[in-house]
């Protein structure tokens, strides 16, 4: 039985010694294994995965390989667990932690930053300049489940007690899952100033993010919120969630139509989640001078931008990695407020064992997926929700 | 003589009817002309100008038109008279004005705002919403002198009170012709946060701004300042106003030297004055990992861009125009208080009649020109700084 | 009939050369009069005043003089007309103005800036450097009405375009009296940082402003939401505008009490609203370390303060004037999206006529009186609401 | 010889295994005892200390015990050993950092927050919410050096690597010391919105802290700065390092000097160091609309204050303890680059072993004493430099 040193169990809750989880060896060789429970060190505790959420960037990972590989210089770990927008129960308590209680349901944020660098010590913790240094002798303390260290692919997972969010009861395991989508459209706006009430936003791309974007920008109070994108069944769930107009790319140009439904001037904010080529320049034109752009996607490649507009019209570009700030604290409290319906954007359920079935419906956006969550303990026979 | 109704003037300042302004017919058309002195209105004083700077942007309204005429859809303005960074005396009070007295020295920042618009309301004045719209019957009371409305190439001009600078009588009138430019700085320096005591800045461009970007982020206790440029007079300039190092991008990558003397973590705050081509991209490498990046100035066209860069590494872009939130008058306090020598810019003085060969100068860099002043008032033969 | 010079009229909004307005001679001398139809000049416009709310501070100005009186220095208005928290419809437009039209429906905050001074160049048009100054020959274009120019116990006023909101269609006359209390309660939670979803705020003291605050910090997703107090009924009203917790101080220590609620550890915000002698040094106590106090209320005489409390842990303390930084806005975008019923706080309806009787009836709370509104047209005979 | 597990020492600086330490058993009772040298923990290092200041506080918590005792509930540490405004050597080095070299010189912040709680995860560490607990079974990783964890009247102590500052070369241990006051200092205007150049800025009390905040708010750029006091020879110190003016209470009332220096309208930032009892009004007083007052100093009782005058004003007040959000590192900036020198404050040194001395002489402010520092390594016979 999982009984380490120094960590805190609980007999009403026990934990094996070893556990399922996918790891990740070369690109795109994913296979099923068993490991350790891993072990929470001080300030941390071990989490039992109860579900787990498909983003585009565990996708992006698994097909080239975690940020340590790709950027090169770290070692990169062959045994390394995808996966980070999961939520679960609190099953063990590192040494210290009288914060949490073995048996609270918590969701994730994926970033606990070193706590000693100049971005830490700001709160800017997403942007920890030790970012990634959790490799052999190099320990910093930062953590990314998922990106740099062990995510939720798996049964239990390992989490600094900073990137937990509780759980309100009414909560489902699958909505839960979304709290960390909200929570970095939270951010985005939260970084735009976040005094959002009665003001124009406009949100470019109808993915998660940008869904989930409308619901928080109109729980916010913004008014109008417009959504942009080329699909209407999309759009359409964008209007369900809040958006008092939606704007569809192929039948009309963007800019024109914001611009139009604000009398010329353009919006106060754009949150641009399209990662189109021209997103930038669009979301220029439609601000208003002195507008706020907040870039929470972004081209696979370079792309011509007209720097010209920015510089002239005054207009403040936040560029953001995640969910910072808390944010997924402030979306988490919408979300148990049921301020909105996050669940709207979950289409698909599968068990752990599918996960490579998971993927290919959120990569292949299969019977139109969008979000595809995976659950990990206590489930026999999942299937599509939009099947049931 | 001049004698308005409801304006107060002084029998001890006495004013013509005429004055000699240069306007702008068609562009590059710009004659020696003779125009009623101006009347101010409330809220507005009458300067007389004693001096005025050229400014690169100056030669562009010149060549292509003011903003009223390249933008389109407002009417242009035949009898228009550009020039902006000047400085001068109070001269005559609209109806109401108290704050100032004629008889005193003063310099401007560009704009005042309407007062009415929400960027107004704000505090945000550069970023009026009704910028340009003075013309014909649509007056919204915003002033941009030398860009929308008349400016300083003449014998006076009109400002609003907002727009004026008290001027120590310790500073000369050409010094203080440049507090717009360094108030041009100090916003940018502003706008990143401004609490940069000990933190690490790049400008990047030693043009004026760029210069006096140093001198600002020096005075403001930044360490270090690291200044990088093509041109090693323009660097030695920088070090004399505070860089701690300069770095020739012909010699060596601008952003490998950057890095290097950080310890390969980038700087904190980068002032983009250049308006190079892949400034954006060499500035976002400059800056560690949540670093800010103010752009000053711009290219021509629009250019690749690495967004994706942008976003991972949570960096934040503020494009500027100008002087904005009162920086002017932080600048101006630095200056009184000598912190930095700003004449360091300024290379020749021209007399009123001579403006075309100031232009020319500015234009063409003679005489390894920076900042051509033109003198309008009590000075007979001028000719270059660098020539006395 | 009414139609000066350069003022914009409609034959579709006939308006009468005079008016009826209440005038405050001496203190406590109130008496219906009939005054000109008053003119609006550039950027202002005439308002037709539909209804107005009477709030604890006109039963000050009308018992002790306006703050000119007050304050002294400035000479007192005998033809002062009192009353600030008014709506009404736009009928007639100052030279230049096409921001609004004639016939739409508005309510108005108190404060417009001079617009030249440095606090209004920030934005802080609420802390105006001339506020006042607008008798006799000073004139610097401040305006608060009902405080220092003419207010809303009349048929008609001038107002700043600054100070309109316009008014959803679907809003009573008499909800839209309450947007600025709703203003003021929303720009205390501005001050306080504005990112209150999920965060522990207090509301103190369940007046009109701090009803209104609970139902607004609900709105912005603050939990929980505590609101303390003496009046059960008035504690019940908070329940229903969204407090989580009501606590009767009456019963037991609301100091205790809300620590309890929060673990020991003290909430995040607290908003005055009771002015109660001991309130800074309570609020004090239920803030946690680093907390924030927003003084929106305040006792009539010097009270003993605990300094070294509020050093000690690093408390911030913002006392706020009325309604700032376009909070009134905000507050209206969340009316017209219907997330709370401000209309809760409305008890009584009474015609202009009948204002003497209004205002008997806030004073002494007459049948539990909260807001009491008076109708100024179109409106025979109002009894109470409470009494439909 | 010391050599803990884990810590990395170097030959090139040997360390003993046991030091020299004074311990405060009950209040008053100081005495000179020998302990084992600490040993860092990740994250930590051990300074050998230098030099180190004597700050009031010291003298309040020698006089009535450290903060964990006198707020009661946590265990009082009768082996505690007092002081905090120290600077040294690093000596040895936690596991895993390599942010610091030993050798180097460094100077130390007091507050090292936990890192978990909410406000050390917005930046604001020194209002930790985990603040002293780090007794007995409790320890949340918060420190406070000198006032729940040991500190600098001692040869050596452990540091979080978030507490030191690196120190020129160019600056002595003696103004080393002085960098947290000046920290303080900064901190106090930091909050108060840091962009200070050119606005008005009075200073009450003409103690370390106030002193040191005239300094840094000149080298900040606020232009005047205005301190007040009640002794002259202060407050020609204070004309040394930099105030514009100064005000003898004795002589003349401050408020109205204060205004009447500033037009009548009052300046823009009052940084309250004298704690007297009336100071909260009298910086009231003396700030115009809007302005922003900080307490970094307090009355030992509850005092009168007139709130309705902060409310009715718009006034902004900010308790500071301590020296917050990186401020040591710009202050040591702007000591680096000798901006002010602040040394000025300093005026007696003692050696270790006669703190006692050293003590009652800034108790007493024998000859005049402001900053009385105690040398610990290396230095003989020490008298007064004033003696010098």
């Amino acid at each position: 039985m999982y009984n380490p040193e120094n960590v805190k169990t609980s007999p009403d809750f026990p934990i094996p010694d070893t556990m399922r989880a996918w790891v990740l060896g070369d690109p795109d060789q994913l296979t099923l294994a068993t490991k350790p429970v891993p072990v929470p060190k001080k300030a941390e505790v071990l989490v039992r995965i109860d579900a787990v959420a498909i983003c585009a960037t565990d996708l992006e990972i698994i097909h080239h390989g975690p940020p340590a590989m790709i950027q090169g210089g770290l070692p990169y770990n062959k045994n390394f667990t995808p996966g980070h927008e999961y939520m679960g129960t609190v099953a063990a308590l590192g040494p210290g932690v009288d914060e949490y209680k073995i048996g609270e349901r918590v969701t994730v944020e994926i970033h606990a930053g070193c706590g000693q660098c100049k971005r830490c010590r700001e709160g800017m913790y997403t942007s920890c300049h030790n970012y990634g240094l959790n490799y052999g002798d190099v320990d910093k303390g930062h953590r990314a489940n998922g990106f740099t260290t062990d995510g939720g692919f798996a049964e239990y997972a390992v989490n600094s007690i900073n990137t937990l969010v509780r759980v309100s009861d009414e909560m489902s395991d699958e909505e839960a899952t979304l709290v960390v989508t909200a929570g970095t459209a939270m951010y985005g706006l939260t970084e735009l100033g976040g005094l959002v009430a009665g003001e124009s936003v406009v949100v470019t791309g109808p993915g998660p993010i940008g869904l989930l974007g409308v619901a928080v920008a109109k729980a916010l109070g913004a008014n109008p919120v417009i959504l942009t994108g080329t699909r209407d069944n999309r759009l359409q769930i964008g209007l369900e969630l809040g958006a008092d107009y939606v704007i569809n790319a192929k039948n009309e140009d963007p800019v024109a139509a914001v611009r139009k439904l604000n009398g010329g001037k353009g919006v106060d904010y754009v949150v641009e989640c399209s990662g189109a080529p021209d997103a930038v320049n669009e979301a220029a034109r439609m601000v208003n001078r002195g507008g706020r752009i907040c870039l929470a996607a972004f081209p696979g490649k370079p792309v011509e931008v007209d720097i010209a507009y920015l510089v002239r019209n005054n207009i403040y570009v936040f560029g953001i990695r995640g969910e910072g700030k808390s944010a997924t604290h402030r979306a988490e409290a919408f979300m148990a407020q049921k301020r909105f319906d996050a669940t709207k954007v979950h289409t698909h359920t599968f068990a752990l064992e599918d996960l490579p079935t998971a993927l290919r419906y959120a990569r292949e956006r299969i019977e139109d997926a969008i979000k595809v969550v995976v659950k990990t303990h206590g489930h026999a026979a999942i299937t599509s929700v939009a099947a049931e």
